[in-house]
């Protein structure tokens, strides 16, 4: 890349909307998102790297309404409306036997799969590859020059049950997203400084 | 932005650079990484969201050899000679307290921190949190034209008490970070494809 700014090599409109100006937005216009521009996103943001391949994530678009109201049965607090309302609606969950496929996705170690069969270890990387995941996908739909808005207020118990019923998915997640209604976005919370956060030893 | 590609407004050099051209290597140039440097990758992601502005990712830079060695010795695996040959090393732990901050960070709910008296919830938050952070600092590493190499061949206790020693952070991953060597990179391991990830209801 030919650009930067602020010392970086990505060039500044893209710093912008991946991270400066993006906002963490829940009110959309009524513009659908498409399939489309999800697997654009998808086919972009499946790239980003997890602990030998994993690729715990696995997502659920709620496209009928019934879908949306089965979801949305289980949610509280301001994510249940926002929910309701969005555009488009994503359940992010990880596969608790993601190393089912490791044979596949990691072939160099043909024994990878025996690394997880602790569920515990199983689930704790599940999670922390899923979440990693889910960071990609959020910065993923600003690529898309959309606005992504995770929301946590939800009874995973009832959204695994409801969407999966196989006991072998736990949602993380439920991300609604859309084109951002016109406005003010509200103000950017404050972030640590980099004395706060890192520590040089 | 003026540019986009693959159907995404962010501009096709962007996309090379977090995505589709980069790669986990973990065979650095003897070039240092500078703490300007890392200046500026955590200025870019710390913009990255957390549930609640949460914000539990702590960084240590390991600059001294004796940091480093001290880290090197609860390490296994092929992540312990890289970790030893890397330019950089940063532990990525997550503060299990970071409630504390809450009042400040989110000030718009003065009682955030009480949701999260619960230790286990707040370790599953903490955890959560710190991997989409990690992720983030992962493609923030990439926007600095650097490699970033995360591993997780570690002994999270010995990590933990080594460095931190208050119970209070836990270590999620090692990132060892650089100037790619030059030469080719191993081959790209396979991506699950739309339909194996996303389903449609």
């Amino acid at each position: 890349m030919a650009e930067g700014a602020f010392g970086l090599l990505l060039d500044r409109a893209a710093q912008d909307l991946l991270f400066r100006e993006a906002r963490t937005v829940d009110v959309f216009t009524g513009e659908p998102v498409g399939d489309d521009l999800v697997r654009a996103v998808y086919d972009l943001v499946r790239y980003g790297p997890t602990s030998m391949n994993q690729q715990p994530l696995r997502i659920v678009l709620l496209r009928s309404a019934e879908a949306r109201a089965n979801a949305v049965r289980w949610m509280s607090g301001p994510g249940r409306a926002r929910t309701a309302a969005a555009p488009l609606t994503a359940l992010l969950a990880a596969d608790l036997c993601f190393h089912e496929r490791l044979p596949e996705l990691f072939p160099g170690r043909p024994d990878a799969a025996r690394l997880f069969e602790d569920p515990r270890v199983r689930e704790e990387s599940a999670r922390f590859n899923a979440a990693l995941q889910i960071a990609y996908l959020i910065l993923g739909v600003r690529a898309a020059g959309l606005a992504a808005a995770p929301t946590m207020g939800f009874d995973p118990g009832g959204l695994d049950k409801e969407f999966f019923g196989d006991g072998r998915h736990t949602t993380l997640a439920v991300l609604n997203l859309g084109r951002p209604a016109p406005g003010t976005p509200p103000p950017r919370l404050p972030r640590l400084e980099f004395d706060d956060a890192v520590t040089v030893i």
